[in-house]
This record gives C-alpha cells, structure tokens and sequence, in this order.
C-alpha cells in the first residue's frame, strides 16, 4: 500500500544524508496520505546504507503500525500531533544538523539576518521552551509535538510561512507540502543557522532584516505574487 | 542560436555546485554576447541536478525573452544593469555562499588581510547600503543593480580590479571577463570571506594589509607587468 | 587466526577515514575475543589507502605480537589496560577528530548541553588530568591507560555508560561493545565536541542539559526500558 | 630528464587538492635532485585538473629553466633560497590552505597546544617578520626565502624539527625530507592550525604544552629511539 509515498518518503530520507543533515542513524522523514489518514515513516534506528523502500513503515493517526515489519521511529508521535494539528502538511522532517541543533541547545530563536533566511522564513525560526518534568516523563515525544504546536500558536505563525522550529535543548523539525519540501527546508534552516552565528560573529550589534526586504524576499518566492521559479 | 555561450554559462552554474557555493537552487551565473547585446542565464528556480544546456535561456538587455521556454532567474535585472554599466564584463555570479552572504548580513566591508585577498581584489570588498523602502517595492532587482554600482562609482573602483561586491543584508556577486572567471572570482571571494573572519578571531587588533604588499601580489597576477600563469 | 575479529577491526578503521576522524595515519581502533585473551589492532603508522586485512595485529594481554608482521599500534598499551579493567569493552577507538581534540586542548570536560549528547553519554565526558613527568618518561601509553582509569573511578563513571573521554592536552578515546560501536561512538564524540562549542558560542550562559531530559534520551536509547531502534 | 622525480612532484601536486589544501590553481609543491642540483616544480597558474606529469618544469639553482615548455611557479625563487640553505630538504609545499593562512594573517605564531602539534613540530610554528617595501619591490620571491631563513635562524630552529612556518600576512610554506613528506607536513600544519583556533576559543587562558609531553610525543615519531610506525 501507498508504494508512492513510500518512495518519496525513502528518496527524503536519503536526502538527509546526501545534504550532510545526519550522521549514523539520526534524523527521520515521514510523509503523509491526507484522505487516508495514513503516515509513511522511517523506522527507527535503522542505517541508511541498507534501508530500503519496503523498509518504511505505515502507522495510523493513532500511531498504530498499519503495515511493516520494523518498529517506527521513536519520535513518530510527534509526526502525528503536527499532521494531525496543520492538515495543510505534507511531510515532516527530524534532524540533528550541527548549526540548527546548536541554536536549539542555546534556546534561542534564530533572527531573520537577511534575504537567505527570509526567502524560506517569514520571520526568526522560533525555539520553543523546554518541557516540564511531567511532560518529559509520560508521552515525551507526543508532548514534543505539543510544545511545538503551544510555540506556533502563541506566535501567530501561520505553518507553512515558518517551515521548521528548534525545540530547546533537542534540535530542529521541518516541514512543507511534501515530504521533498520538508528536506529542502531543513536544508535551508541548517544553512541560515550556520551564517546566523557567523554574522554575529562579525558584527555584536547586527539587528534583524527590515520588515521591507523581508516581505520582498519572501512573496517573491510564495504566494499569489510570487514570481521566483517556473510556474 | 548562442550555443557555445550557452555551454559555457551551462558549465559555469555546475560549477557553483562543484566548488560549494550553492545548495538547493540558489544562485546563477550568466554570460553576455557584447555584439548582440545578448544575455544567457540560468533559468529560475530549477534543480541543478536535471539542469541541461538547452534550459538555459537568453534575454536582450530590456530583460525580454529573446529565446528558451523557461523562465530566466529572478536575479536578471541585476545582471543586465551592470553589463549595461561595464561593457567590459563577460560573466557575473550571484550566489548566497556561506561566509560571503555572513559578511552582507553583518553589512561589513570584507578588509584586505593578506595575499590570498590581494591577489584577486585590488582592495577591500565594498558591502552596498541597505536599499531604501521605495527602492525593495518597485523594480526591486533592477535597484540591486544600481546599488551596487552606485557602491563601485562613490569609491573610484575600476569594476575587474575589485571583481566582486556584497550586498547588505543579501549577498555575494562576482563578475570577470568570462563566465567561468566569474565563477573563479566567487570562489575567492567565498574563501578570503572565511579567512578574513577567522584572522579577526585570532586577533582583534589585526589591520588590513600594507599598500606595498596588497600592490605587489595584485600585480604579478594582473596588468601589463603581470609574471603570473602562462602567458 | 580471530579472521571474524580482523575483518572486524580492519572495516572499523576504514570507518575512521569515511567519517572524516582522521587524516593520514592518523587514529587507530582495536577489537578484543575476550574467551581467547587475544587483542586485534591496526599496525603503527600504516596509510589506510593501502592497509590490509592481515595487516591486522594480534597481540595478547601483555603486549606480545602474537601474529602479524607489523609493529602495532604505539597506543596498544593504552588500550589493553582499558580491556584488561573493564572486560565488557568489545573495542576501543583513539583519533584526533578535529573538536574532541580541541576540547582536550582546552583540557574542559565536554558538558551535556542537549539530547544529542544525553542520547549517547550519560553526562559530560570528561577531561583527565595531565600526566606527570615520571608518568609520561616511562611507559607513557600504559600510563595513558591508568590516567583514563582514575578519572573513570574517581567520578564514579559506569564504562559503558559514558562510552568516551578526552585525554588531556592530547585527544579522545571510545569504546563500545564491538569495534563497530566504538566507531559510532568516536562519531558522535565529534560531533558532540563541535555543537558544544557553537553551543557556547551562542549563549556565554548556557548551562548542562537538565536531569530528567538526559534520563529520557539515555534511557530510551539504552537499558531494559530502551525502546528505540529494533528489538 | 628525471622522470621518476617528475613523478612524485606530480603526484604529491595533486595530494593538495585531495587533502583540501587548495582551491583553483593555488599553491604549489617542488622537489630537488640534490646531486644533479636540480628542481622539479609545478608550472604557474595551471588547472590541476588538466595538469599532466610532463608539465612540471625543471629548473636549477639559479632559477633558469632547464626542461619544459610551461613558465615555473612564480613562487620559485623561494623553494630555490630554501633548498640552497638547507641541503637536507627534498621537497617543498606552498599553499593557502584557510586556517594556516589565517594565523599567517594574523601574524602570530601557532603554539603548540597538544600531542596534535608536538607529533610532528617540535615547538610553536613561527610566523615571519613582514617583509620591508625594498624587499617586497624587487626579488619579492628570493626575500621571501630569505625572511623564513632568518626567522629560522633567529630561533636557532633545526630545518626538519619544525617543518613548516607561515609567512607573515601571507600564508604557510612547508617541507620534508621528499615531495610527499612536504605535503603530509602541510596537512598537519593545516590541521594544528584549526585546532589551536578552536582551543583558544574554548579556553582563553590556555598555554602551551608542557615541555615534557612535547618531548615525549616527537621523540617517539622522530630521531634514533622513535617508536612510531614501520621500521
């Protein structure tokens, strides 16, 4: 079942390691089918070098396992609460990208420095706060997803226009309309923590990108205006 | 028509990719045919990796489409204005390359430190001004352009003596005499970007390099007394 | 002789350069048959471009070349007093990774700044002390051994538990249940080096991971509860 | 003429590009038939990729070219001031690999912070006096020579104990007793470059290693009661 989202989902999942995002068997991609109600996932703890197509796993919204014979990635709850959250997504991406994971364990939004971020993000990627001892205790990786949800809300983020966020002291998810949009924006918030840290570097006192450049640079790539791309 | 141009420009934009100054599809290089005000780019938005030679499209110096059945990169307008200002350019760059792209947004000329940066740039890297609000609304690219030569006009800069510029809180782009020195010009700028930030990291009190050395290493590699490379 | 163990050991080492911990002939990793007493290790100095299967060393519990024409590894003596006090170590892995080495440089302990650590390392790897003169003018690598031995004892560490540790002024050392896990855990030791440095970069006041975080991550991953990965 | 010599100065040209010390057509590797008194050197200027055996350009002591249609590296006159002084160099490598640069722009010595650094320098890598604008306006190259000479002098510092220095607002030289050996320095010297910048990041009050461990760690690589590697 779902042989096309499957393949997405593994060829996503390769793209983690081709685009330096994962070492051993970190990181994960699922991938979901909307009118079904079913998520396509990588398996847990699986090497990359011998995964297979058939390797991946298809649970329910309930994260029961619908068809496959290895276990899920352990955070496929948190998959689960944002799908079940923003119907609008296509696929989820975990990483543990050095500069994006760093930000993460420094609990800090990453800023909006310039056009790069501002293409892909409608403004800093936030981080959220950590979670309490109860929600570390029971259902962590459901509560993980929660947490995420509390941060988008309380911000006003509208998800597709703030595709990724850290959570504190654990690392970056991502997201988009399919699986491969979910990598290429993992990509990007790797890439835009990297010189984020390097322009603070050189300069103490920088500030935020205008609201201006922001706007210009982020609905010429999206929206009904948008003319980056071909159509 | 254009087709050995349009190898060129073809080849020069692979080897963005090869030389890790992009990822995803960012950035574009492109070439001009002098004699018939002729502009080959890159096409807007599409994979590096199933990019072919005949994608690439070509643009008169009005930015209309002369020939190709993609749309051309977003950033043409900015090419256009400076061919149009600097007859003797062949090629020009634009890429959001790491530490290059982190100078712009921490909206930082790029000091002379050394060698390495004098044997290409007769001087430090300018980084233009922000561009005003007016300027971002309307026609947002082809102000880029003449941003940045109103940057190289103010500082008396002979446009291949200094073959590359930052645009604040943007980006890096580079120019030569062909596509494919553009390219070369790139790489540099990206690597003295690096070095230039690690030099201030070792020692705050550094200053840019003396007039004597910067003039030396400039011209043995350029100019008519020039003993760099074959002849 | 131990053919199964060197092929073992050989691949381990090969895993070194693939994962960029090495340069040259930098690093070494060993294996021991605990039931046979016999240790398998890289020969000294070897260039991993040509390196052999047999070129693999065997030596027994005293450092005696059992089979091999080769010299082994200079640090042989350091890994067989790590077999000889803790018989549940399968393999054990020396390199000089570009930030755990920098991290032993700095002669700082590496703290758990987030899950990326707490997943693998149950609380900081530590730093040892340096070695005194007499202890570095004879039997400098045996002496390594023991040095690595007291800081494991005089925190109380579980070997397996915190599967890694930086020796000071010098660099790090890994283990594992096999040569293979030794490896990863040499991975993540590096990567965990590099984000605690940008870590600290980002955030002068950052503090370690909290208690409950890095009970979850590590036990999930490790222990009879552990339920990530297959079964 | 001197075909096998061709050979390794060849391929220890293209090692800089597989160990990632160089970008485009920088740097440059040469090697001495010390009995015939003769040079073999890469060509100026050229593209590694394209770079055949027979390129390399035979030159004698007094910088005449002896055998080759290619113009010699414009950095010849150096290698030739360093191969007069020291007899026991067989080879010599140039390059503007970044993070040894970098400290050469910066104008400080490296120290030696660790085991890294003392495997293969006996002590701090000196970083040269600028050169005076006489000696930067004529025999630029020659003086450059004669600047790593009298620096070497000054410190009283035996040729191969400290096989490299950085030229200073340039970049690194280094060298060995064959081409090979030169350019394996050059990766060290690359390498304990990066980790010392990293160390004094992590560590603002860290100082040199103690006298005893540098001792220890290059005698056992180096001299009669060496340890280290095959015999």
């Amino acid at each position: 079942m779902l042989e096309k989202l499957k393949k997405e989902v593994f060829e996503a999942n390769l793209a983690l390691v081709k685009n330096n995002l994962v070492v051993l068997t970190w990181g994960n991609v699922s991938g979901i089918d909307t009118e079904k109600g079913l998520i396509v996932i990588k398996p847990s703890g699986v090497s990359y070098d011998n995964m297979k197509v058939d390797d991946m796993v298809v649970v329910d919204l309930e994260g029961n396992v619908v068809e496959g014979i290895l276990r899920p990635s352990s955070d496929t709850a948190t998959h689960i609460e944002l799908y079940k959250k923003y119907p609008n997504l296509g696929g989820i991406v975990h990483t543990h990208s050095t500069y994006a994971t760093s930000w993460a364990q420094a609990k800090r939004d990453i800023p909006s420095y310039g056009t790069t971020h501002a293409d892909t993000f409608y403004g800093s990627v936030p981080c959220t706060r950590k979670l309490t001892n109860d929600e570390i205790k029971s259902d962590y990786e459901k509560n993980t997803g929660f947490v995420i949800i509390e941060t988008l809300e309380s911000r006003n983020i509208e998800i597709l226009s703030v595709p990724g966020i850290i959570v504190g002291s654990h690392g970056p998810f991502s997201w988009g309309e399919t699986p491969s949009k979910a990598v290429s924006n993992a990509v990007v918030l790797e890439e835009v923590s990297k010189i984020a840290l390097i322009t603070e570097n050189l300069n103490h006192y920088i500030t935020p990108i205008e609201k201006e450049l922001q706007d210009k640079h982020y609905f010429r790539k999206h929206g009904k205006n948008a003319y980056y791309g071909q159509s």
